[in-house]
């Protein structure tokens, strides 16, 4: 297919797998949309692995995000910027070891999707938006793309992403379940997960879960918590009418500039976001000296390294990427983008009622500030689902060592009969983007939820899940980028070295 | 003097600042005690700089485990083992940067120190234990001390430790204190600060704040909490009578059974601790193949590497240990120990009464399940000073960015107006060992309460701390260190690349 990627700048020799990339424009669009996707292969079995929709939130992510800097095989980060072309790593724990992902660009014009031929736009260019008209316009694609690729079109489908995404993957996915039933399609929708999801309107809303998270991380004192229980109530805090209560607001003033700074994505992240020092000067590499070798550490700096990375010509270039196009990449702050869906509780009970064998998964960091495993726990249980299995501990394997990956709690659902499920999930000290917060922990939960396992209990060994290795094509090119990357520090190193010579 | 220490193994060249280490055995000592101390002096002026001791807790941890594996100038870690002998780096981030360090192996037989002539001893070679014992022979060995470093003898004097040594340092310091009154010493004490340490008999008890500290970071499902509160009660929670509330024990041993295994010391840890394949294998560089850049990280395998390193025949003779020495290093696993202080509150109710500028720093890592920050406020709030400034967070710069370090909370006492202080801090994201877990933040709070300073508050703009920087002698020493990892894992990644060639 002409859309093949062939190469990557950054990253020696032939790529892991096959990968895809280019614009699928359907004929039906509502307004001349043409979606940018890529397409990495399973490095698995592609011919039968599932295919697996990632889609970032927003509104106004580009998923290509998602794909570079959380659960793709080929990473960037900061230290990508050490070497030109920026050097992309191997990522043994992308979600490519277990399936075929497609990451979509949507709505238009995120990313490097756009309406009409502006591909050199800005968001505004594709006019007003609804979550309705999105999901629309995503179905649209979706049966288009699969007429191209037609190989994936009654593969096992699962539709998945994050943060805003919990607004748009059930209403994609509810239309092509209805699709489905009703004939026009034969799309084979198989389950929907959702990472750290929005579920209903303005979830930060919830001054009861905000005051309940910071308390419970021990970043409020004892003391203006009790303040606040006594003077607000947990009823008030609850149902938002807490700005009655005399004397609450200034409490949660108080509290608030108490709390002081944090990253709203992950409660104990210091990635320094936006420091340009972390990016290669000396000094970073001087502080480097200090070894570090923690696993519950991750790669900074993966916005700027994408932002960089994608601006390049000849990344576009390999990427089929039209010359003057703009890749948009707003978070949230889209004007012409209205959240318009209500309810979507409605979508999961009607599915899960049904005999289709759905499974759903709602997974959530347990660090994320900004939509808690608290709030995710919340709505799940306001389902009304009775517990299949309640809330316990679930592990998974790294460097030859059984660790506790978070908690899981399943429910019993009309549909479980028909191989159905609906899961609850956390990640412990992950934040908003768990497969790059947790990568380890996210591919064993995604490995056992995709293939309908269960998920390993305590105890039950260190080889509970499958160690990722790297294929053998893969592992010249990661050595490579290693090794570029190692010798440049070391290059930085002997100037240091020579720099305190000279000071003799 | 012929205690200094010249070279040690595994670091380059000369020593960033002075070293001594030996043995002192006072004339006075009950049972005929010598104890083993590691002195570095200050980076910063060694004739000015306070003198600030060290102290592991247990009982029975060796605070060689501090010095070279959480606070001081050379660290060891996993990557450590890669060389032969293995690599010492550099921290630029130590409290030597500050001020003279004193790690002490207290009580005997505790790391090297040893009773009577038995350098080979076990844990009981010593006999029995209390903490009024323990405290007197640390008088006694201080004493002697300053008299063969007489220039410390009236230096400013700080004792400072971690978890049991949150009784090892209010008893030694209150001998002090009333040596100084009495005119007995010239010892100079002017604080105390302890680490997530123990301020009264059987913290665990606790079962209230076991269960707050583990439903607030997400461990433990609402529902469940919720039945806890209601079938158990806050209060017999916390007066230790749940035990007699019908259906109480059932829903803890429920709830401890579905939290599944944590690190005690750290809960979001994942250093796979006791993991044999963490050292040195070819999987593990593998898997460095994933670059990770992530500032909140920090060294696993520091006690496997510290271990590993004090037994070697050169290390021993450079640190003046004589032959057939063992280095006893259990921690809380000692029955020959007894803990017999009751009431340490009374200790620090008489400073702070008096007009000794006494300061007082009790600080937490708010993410140790062990001694948790909920544990370090209510005892410290159980005190019953009143806030001088209430809750609110302080920072540091790290990168060129300001992050918020934690939060502080400061009590006012009567010697205030002479300079005595109360202070309570936690430290966000950190475990147990918070030198180790959050280096940047813990020199950042150490470094302004030492100097007696206003912790630096959110907006107070990014240099509100000075950047530490890595003395001239130590750069070539730290470089060199760094230089040899890096080849060395060079060459791993070379074998891998030669080894997958020969696949092809």
């Amino acid at each position: 297919v002409e859309d093949e990627v062939l190469s990557l700048p950054g990253w020696d020799g032939s790529l892991p797998s096959r990968h895809y990339s280019g614009f699928v424009r359907s004929p039906e669009s509502l307004r001349d949309a043409s979606f940018f996707y890529y397409l990495v292969e399973s490095e698995g079995q592609p011919d039968t692995d599932p295919l697996v929709v990632w889609m970032n939130g927003g509104p106004g992510a580009s998923s290509l995000y998602g794909l570079f800097g959380e659960l793709g095989p080929l990473q960037l980060d900061s230290d990508s910027l050490l070497v030109d072309p920026p050097a992309l790593y191997y990522n043994p724990e992308g979600w490519q070891t277990q399936a075929n992902l497609l990451a979509i660009d949507q709505p238009p014009p995120t990313g490097f999707s756009y309406c009409g031929g502006d591909v050199g736009g800005d968001m505004a260019s594709c006019g007003n938006w609804t979550d309705e008209d999105a999901a629309l316009e995503n179905y649209k694609f979706l049966l288009e793309w699969v007429h191209e690729f037609p190989e994936f079109e009654s593969r096992d489908l699962f539709i998945t992403g994050e943060s805003y995404a919990g607004v748009y993957v059930p209403l994609l996915a509810d239309l092509i379940y209805e699709g489905m039933r009703g004939g026009e399609t034969s799309l084979n929708l198989r389950g929907v997960a959702i990472g750290d999801g929005v579920a209903r309107p303005s979830p930060k809303d919830s001054q009861w879960l905000h005051v309940q998270f910071m308390y419970g991380h021990g970043q409020v004192s004892t003391r203006l918590y009790e303040a606040i229980l006594d003077t607000c109530t947990e009823a008030a805090l609850r149902n938002n009418s807490y700005a009655s209560m005399p004397g609450c607001p200034e409490l949660l003033e108080t509290m608030d500039t108490a709390i002081g700074d944090f990253y709203e994505y992950n409660l104990y992240d210091q990635c320094a976001h936006g420091a340009a020092a972390l990016l290669g000067s000396l000094d970073s590499v001087a502080s480097a000296t200090v070894l570090r070798g923690g696993l519950n550490d991750y790669a900074c700096g993966s916005d700027e390294a994408i932002a960089t990375w994608v601006s390049r010509p000849d990344v576009q270039a390999a990427m089929h990427v039209p010359r003057g196009a703009v890749w948009n990449n707003v978070d949230g702050s889209w004007p012409e983008y209205k959240a318009t869906a209500s309810d979507l509780s409605s979508v999961y009970l009607k599915w899960m009622a049904g005999s289709a064998a759905l499974r759903v998964l709602i997974y959530s960091g347990d660090t994320d500030p900004m939509i808690t495993s608290f709030y995710s726990e919340e709505w799940v249980r306001a389902l009304g689902f009775p517990e299949r299995e309640p809330w316990r501990a679930w592990v998974f394997e790294h460097a030859g060592a059984e660790l506790t990956g978070g908690y899981v709690t399943r429910f019993l659902t009309a549909n479980a009969a028909d191989g159905g499920a609906f899961d609850l999930l956390t990640i412990r000290g992950s934040g908003h983007m768990v497969p790059l917060m947790q990568r380890s922990a996210a591919l064993s939960f995604f490995s056992t939820w995709i293939h309908g396992e269960t998920y390993p209990r305590t105890g039950q060994g260190k080889h509970a899940n499958k160690a990722p290795s790297i294929p053998a094509g893969a592992l010249k090119g990661a050595l490579a980028s290693r090794s570029r990357v190692l010798n440049r520090k070391l290059e930085l190193l002997r100037g240091l070295t020579a720099a305190a010579a000279t000071e003799d």
